[in-house]
């Protein structure tokens, strides 16, 4: 596969080639690694790629893997540049005959995302959005258990995600991380709940199975100078009758990461927070919690979605860059099986698609529009 | 003192009975304990009244006790009824001359808080408004700190209440604590957010030392058959231009009395959860969490609102009955300074009064006319 | 009752008194509340002692309080004076017919415990020793889930007792907690193993029904200019062939008071720690692990010991002064029942005992003759 | 680098290979991962070995990779058979002149680890032993504190390891893991200690800098029908005075890999658990616990050992895998440094190595003859 952004200077792209080199299953083969050339160069050559397959830019990149004899030639491109930047080498690439793996959201604008979806339902080719936190083996089996009935109908979800790392203005001060997430020119329209909401949104759609149908948004830029929100909270109506509460910030001083979720319903509710990844809490209407935990001595008891995304026994435990490769790994094996002809199992197709996609750009547009409407509740559009 | 409610068959009497023994302070000499003759008889005798001081009715207590010589006449009423049955006898004990302990939500209605109020004004009686959680030590300093300036301006405040008991239709099954908290005419117009929303409210006011403004409400009847909401959430600003989110339910399957407070400053956040009452976690920008306990031997460098209400030393876990023991004892000794003709302490005074309990009202019923309106904001009018 | 020793310059006495004011079942009515005479004059008028019962030492009021007439009498005198000074008076007053309730360590040598213990038999009279962590509802849970065979035979027993509060030369700054118990002529021949150990040790055979059986012991001066103990280990091998470690220290800085124990059987095992007492972890051999609560709603399969051990529903935490209460509560109903010719229920009589004073008097014989021995194992003599 | 054993059926080698591949350091060339001929080459294929670099046995492997040329044979092999297969395939590597990572415990005997040590001395190759648990970034900050007197002198060491895997006759049941490692005939002396006391030593001494020089054991087969204890306690004295307690056991049913280590010096405590191996608990004498964090954005006063072993921002959680490939990070760097003629950082020679190796073989031998001695203390002979 080829990279598209992640250089030296960026943390993402760091982060995509541990979770990708993780089962040995993928080959990083070439890279547009930097707009800077300087950067592009260095990076390719840090990482061992081949010379000739060091490339100044994503438009030259894809132009000559296209050209290469099919052995030779790369399978998918990752694109990990800020967001402004993705929808242009993800359409090249689609157009090229290359599948796609893309970090969220998913594109700049919703539009965009509309596109990307059709030209995908044209090809036939695949598009993996990577929504970190649903990689998780105990939020695959909270979704298990959800599908199952074992909790009853969904009532009620909370999601938060608080984050403390933009509670002074960063972004002045030479993080450059901060500096482009901030900027509507690099970021869209929304700052904290592009960044982070997104992925609270995700996960409880992704957990429950459910859709938002509504929302209440209030977004606030709490530092001054700062050109989009850096907190917010949303109210949520979903597609079963059920309401929930969205909440992230960026100025949460002093957390760290800390996306939580819980899940209530008629018999009982479901509690996992990322921090802690390794552990499902289950609280029971009428019986003790039970506290779940991946690759425990019960796994024949957890779900095929949880037990096939573990690597290591209890006890032992797996973190972030697993749930990473978790992605990247159940791609690969849904690319592989169809370049087999094979149909892929369902536990290999389940990571985020364009149609998730699409629906966390819809949510960017719907919760800013909300934030700027005086009537309570804003309809969920496409 | 005396007693109004709170026979056998209550459940939140015999927690201020244990409460008002716990510190040699106070006792109880007479008591109206139910509507029921027979009942009130039987827990009297139970609870060792002397026969003469065992009364069917409150009329009949205050009046009886009212003809006593000022050294066997009580001094003091607690009202441990149901919310329809708080503000008579609390009005009649206060034209009597005698100070009162009031469960929450103080009255029925907000005009009756505010008849309260300004009695309380008129005579310069004292009421003491049992919010428990105010009570704990760790919550003390919290509020300390912001005061003190620790965290800096405070810019979020998150406040979530979240139980499980309500998750069936309970009232119907002869549950009375469910009965007549879901009962209009009994609890007054809201259900969850005045049992328990009216608590989180109050924390959040008691810690920050902010004031709501506005509010945006979504309360939900999720029990099917119930007549008051059963759950909720609503959104905050307060009057320093903070936000907030106050998330209330009694669905919450499988949560016990999970209350549970966190306030973000600029230079740091705290977080304090009820079932771990020990214990105040506190987040810095840019250091290591400290992990702040009640008793510890650095008690020294802990508010002095704390360690006066403590018993015990670090590790000796103190819990909900000392908590509102401390609401008991400071109220007593206040009264007993004043009867003494001394100025209570700042530290004696700390214990929530008519104006928390003239709030609370208002709280509520800003947050039923909020939920009922179709814009987003509503001003909290008192 | 009556209370020897406890005055306003102690610190247990004050945990007793809240203890057995908890459930107005107890009345302090007399005190000879320290060996100097203006202390035990002031305490007791500021506990509102009525002056004529305030008595100046133990012997007098054992004698003076003989002499009342039956309704007027004490019941019991509890004892919470040093260890040196628990035997005389306890053996006076059972020898004018007064029941007991002491203080842990139940003496200052094996041998006088051994002669209370036949005092005992002699008279029929009851002794309540303290030993609290034996109170708590989820202990209480343990022991019946050990009872009920839930977890199999027991194999392994953890118990562990770090302090930190003797990590320096306290005993020099004034501390008269430190001063005493670190002086062997107060203490006896143990300062940590005697203090906290005979805690743990008793813990143990109290959860495990199991009995020591063989011991070797650690023991150690950590800081220096310390006549007794202030640190120790002991393997230990129980009745049924399960082995055992006991960890004690009042050296490990920064730790307040974190007794916690470990019980492995054949198909689970179980935790319990006094900082977070109203949690039992429960876990399984081949199930997820189980976190059971004090007061929560399937209360009525916890066992009738914990549930008739909890004064407030789930969620609302109780702690050390309730455990304390707790011991006060059983003996008081038990004591009552006596009186009324009734035979107490095994929940009420669910107390520690001479037994276990002797046990434990034995078992810091024991660990410090292991420790003096060059020899691995020591039987544990009585 | 090659790989000795860890084939399709085995556990651990499947672990390494994850860890190798993560940072993109070093590439698995060739193997002998079988002793089954069919499922070495079954195991080599599906690895993407070239064919001509499956090997079937270590010896094969060792010549034909030696008589490749400078550029293209292996640097080093990694040895993951059963104890008793490590020594001869680690002398023939290092007799051709290839360095060697070896999994613990490092031989079947402690002869064997004295000659592994003489080897490298002659040769001057180096050897990386796998003791995972030290390869964790918090480890290495709590070495640190250790060192910078931050905690003062040390007094206590608890190291504890509870497993509860091998409650049953698992190695009865198929489970080749268990099968191996309960077998004399392949584990050596010792089945629990081996294992996993042989971690918890080396993480006492990593730590803490000390060395024990005493030991008292208690070793036991539980589980009827064993060969080799399965549960053990261990007392121990250091080399500056301190004491300390070792628990290891793989009968502690519901447990899962709870390795856990807590030092208390003069000044404070810490406490690292595995289990969530991002946190380091910091208890000061007089001042509040402080939670540290793998990550955090304090990053900068945390020691370089700590940061240069991080992969990811505070809050993205890393765990065993990642503390395994920093084991192989520093192993590579150190080697690439010595290839390219530069000396390795300290931060890159923080791995362990064959000193390590010969005292967890010590470790074996003397808590088994203390076990089987009636003598209290046995010195730790190498």
């Amino acid at each position: 596969m080829g990279m598209v952004g992640g250089g030296k200077d960026a943390f993402i792209g760091a982060i995509h080639r541990i979770a990708l080199n993780m089962d040995g299953l993928i080959e990083l083969a070439c890279g547009a690694l930097s707009i800077n050339p300087e950067i592009a160069e260095d990076s390719g050559r840090s990482l061992f790629l081949s010379p000739d397959r060091i490339y100044l830019t994503y438009d030259e990149m894809i132009k000559k893997e296209s050209e290469l004899p099919a052995d030779k030639r790369i399978d998918f491109i990752t694109i990990v540049t800020p967001n402004f930047a993705h929808f242009a080498p993800a359409m090249m690439a689609l157009d090229n005959g290359f599948h796609v793996v893309i970090e969220k959201p998913m594109t700049f604008t919703l539009d965009e995302a509309k596109q990307l979806k059709q030209k995908l339902e044209q090809t036939g080719l695949m598009l993996c959005l990577t929504h970190t936190y649903s990689g998780y083996p105990m939020v695959k089996h909270a979704k298990a258990m959800v599908q199952n009935g074992q909790l009853g109908k969904i009532r009620k979800i909370y999601v938060e995600y608080p984050q403390g790392w933009l509670s002074k203005l960063t972004e002045r001060e030479g993080n450059a991380q901060a500096a482009w997430r901030t900027d509507p020119k690099k970021s869209g329209k929304s700052g904290c709940m592009g960044d982070i909401g997104t992925h609270a949104a995700h996960l409880a759609e992704y957990i429950s199975g459910l859709k938002i149908t509504q929302l209440c948004a209030d977004l606030n830029i709490v530092v001054d100078g700062r050109a989009l929100d850096d907190d917010g909270a949303v109210l949520l109506k979903f597609d079963n009758g059920a309401s929930g509460v969205l909440m992230a910030s960026q100025i949460a001083a002093g957390e760290e990461n800390a996306l939580k979720i819980r899940l209530y319903g008629e018999k009982g509710g479901i509690e996992w927070a990322q921090q802690e990844p390794n552990t499902l809490l289950v609280k029971w209407l009428d019986q003790p919690m039970q506290v779940l935990r991946a690759g425990a001595n019960y796994a024949d008891r957890l779900s095929s979605f949880a037990t096939q995304n573990c690597r290591t026994p209890g006890g032992h435990p797996e973190g972030y860059l697993e749930a990473f490769g978790n992605i990247y790994r159940n791609f690969a094996l849904s690319l592989q099986a169809r370049l087999d002809g094979k149909e892929p199992s369902k536990e290999m197709m389940d990571f985020p698609k364009v149609e998730e996609g699409v629906r966390g750009m819809a949510f960017i547009d719907n919760v800013v529009a909300s934030s700027q409407s005086e009537k309570k509740w804003t309809p969920f559009e496409i």
